[in-house]
């Protein structure tokens, strides 16, 4: 068997696998052949250039196009996918007559290769199929994100520490990024989804904070040039501005997501309600997460607080509102659920989700914090801990 | 027509256009519908949410599925694709009888849904035209190339200004992207492929130019954590010591790919005679690429070279060997063509190719420049031009 150096890590990559495979069985799929590196991490702990291929009973085989370190007995060099039949009938394994390929992520064209190598079989999309795996964290992922969590919050409380009077948001992020890395962060960010993409995170002062971007992000910002809008766009930070850094963490190849907020000088009141209003909001929904809750029932009474405040016109953004207020996270920052306005997911333990009730106060810029949850039998656990509180720059 | 304030891209984008166009003609295609963030980029000149759709004559259509500021008598808002030929119909245009989708970049899912939009058309794939039409650079991207490259060389020129005594790989790796990110990177660094994923590039020290990635670059490096194997490993920068910074650099878009060598104290002689040896791969494939020349060639007599000098066990890699000697460069880090073993393609004049003949030395590391060329009538002229020397720090 595949072998990985950390005990622990070997077997919850096991938990892993029979979380995935009692899916399979739900669905009738005979095996499933991943071949997107987000899924091959998840079910090996290690990004590898290659297949994983899980049948519904007993343990993954991985078919590498390069060793890079990575052996053991159920860990097969090949140089194509067509081996893999091949290689399967040699090893006395019946092939699959309902087989799961990754539908949502993989181009048509590898899609076309790969269910050429079953012909006979019934083709089904198991990608969602592991989305709902990966969403609920075992003991080994929640030990990281916990870690990442912690972690995370250490290095924001950093921030106002390399800001200077006169910087301009690029500036200071270049700063922020500067201490993420030197943290340990492996500055990769995954994003899940076929047009989204990210650097490590966004600054967004003053009305950039209500620009909107075409990426699906809480709050966009309308970024530094056409060919990446999103985030900071070179503006200098200002009195009277609210500066908010969304910078995400991954130390260990899972992700946390947290926003926090400065202000140059004093904000205007409003800005300062909302605010208060996001962290009530967060205590709301933390005490209201327990597992079983419905995200949109989450989602609409945030809202709804935001409502019956007064604050429904800057709620989750000004010209363009993003329609959720949170969302899972882990190997990718988009993970599932989507605590949103049509969302089906139900929380369970062990879900990972960043809440974000943010607003935008024009003339001011973005306020709400954002945190990184653990699901619980209690409710939301906070695995970013620190203050929620606007720091003064 | 959909505006961008800068009339010269705006003159652009039509000649893009028309390239395209005339390669769908010579391939029977109708008309092509793109959704990828990279071909809406290339035809756009921005990143937005939504659709390009050309026909093989007239003005590209845009249906977006938010508006972020693009606006124009062809840019259409929708909400589903599904609108997509309800509005062409609405305009009076004809549906297409043959219709080109990206098929080697979108998912499965996302053909079924675009290809059901055209009910009886002939599908084909148009990922190939479109990376062949971005390899060969138009006016205004030759300037933003230009104009990246040497911002490019500036900044490598800074590297050891950051450096300090007993600092590890990834210390200094961080001071580096720093000052990218200071000279204005955007610090997105974008790659065709589904199984490859970059942050800003790598700093590869001793013995780690030749440890085996996963990724389907020219020299891997462990990296810091098995979710991400590539590129620098934590370890101490110590004496006699090659050090590879492979640090991309994006400003407006368009990515250039420069290495240069650093090292700590004087490295072994062998180390010296590779880059040297390097140094002269790079005028020898300068002189020879010119328009017209196969990619296969070059890569034969950078090996050759290699060979003759007695450096083939070295020449591209350890123990897993890179098969090419260089890459287009351009919108993606890989673009059209590879320089590579087994290439089919020609080299023409307004390509802009990254060259690297590379070797890795054990006991010192990895050795050999890398450089981005735009290929014009008289050979490959360089664009990140700096000197080429192992700074020795």
């Amino acid at each position: 068997m595949f072998q990985v150096d950390d005990q622990v890590l070997m077997e919850d990559l096991k938990l892993r696998c029979s979380k995935v495979q009692s899916a399979m069985a739900d669905c009738g799929l005979d095996a499933i052949l991943i071949s997107t590196n987000l899924n091959n991490l998840y079910l090996s702990g290690r990004i590898f250039a290659g297949f994983t291929y899980l049948q519904v009973e007993g343990k993954p085989l991985f078919f590498l196009k390069r060793q890079a370190g990575f052996t053991g007995d159920n860990v097969y060099e090949i140089r194509k996918p067509e081996q893999i039949p091949e290689i399967l009938m040699e090893l006395g394994l019946s092939l699959p007559g309902c087989v799961g390929l990754e539908s949502g992520a993989v181009s048509h064209s590898s899609w076309l290769r790969l269910s050429a190598l079953f012909p006979g079989a019934i083709l089904k999309d198991c990608s969602a199929l592991l989305a709902e795996a990966r969403a609920v964290k075992t003991p080994y992922e929640i030990t990281l994100m916990k870690k990442t969590g912690s972690r995370h919050a250490a290095v924001i409380n950093q921030f106002p520490s390399v800001y200077e009077p006169g910087m301009t948001d690029q500036q200071w992020m270049t700063e922020m990024v500067g201490l993420m890395l030197k943290a340990g962060s492996l500055g990769i960010f995954r994003v899940a989804g076929e047009s989204m993409e990210a650097f490590m995170g966004t600054l967004l002062a003053g009305d950039n904070g209500g620009a909107v971007s075409p990426y699906d992000f809480a709050m966009g910002g309308a970024g530094m040039h056409p060919s990446y809008p999103v985030g900071q766009c070179g503006i200098k930070l200002e009195q009277g501005m609210a500066v908010m850094a969304d910078i995400a963490a991954n130390f260990y190849g899972y992700l946390t997501d947290c926003s926090r907020i400065f202000s140059v000088g004093r904000l205007a009141q409003r800005a300062l309600d909302a605010h208060s209003l996001s962290i009530d909001i967060h205590n709301a929904i933390a005490a209201k997460g327990v597992p079983g809750t419905a995200c949109e029932d989450l989602y609409n009474s945030a809202r709804n607080m935001a409502e019956q405040a007064g604050f429904a016109d800057c709620f989750m953004g000004g010209a363009h509102k993003a329609r959720f207020v949170g969302h899972g996270t882990g190997l990718v920052i988009n993970e599932q659920p989507v605590l949103g306005a049509r969302s089906k997911s139900i929380l369970q333990e062990g879900m990972c989700v960043a809440l974000e009730p943010k607003f935008y106060i024009a003339g001011t810029g973005a306020v709400g914090p954002e945190d990184t949850y653990l699901v619980t039998a209690k409710g939301l656990q906070c695995l970013t801990s620190s203050s929620r509180e606007i720091v003064e720059l």
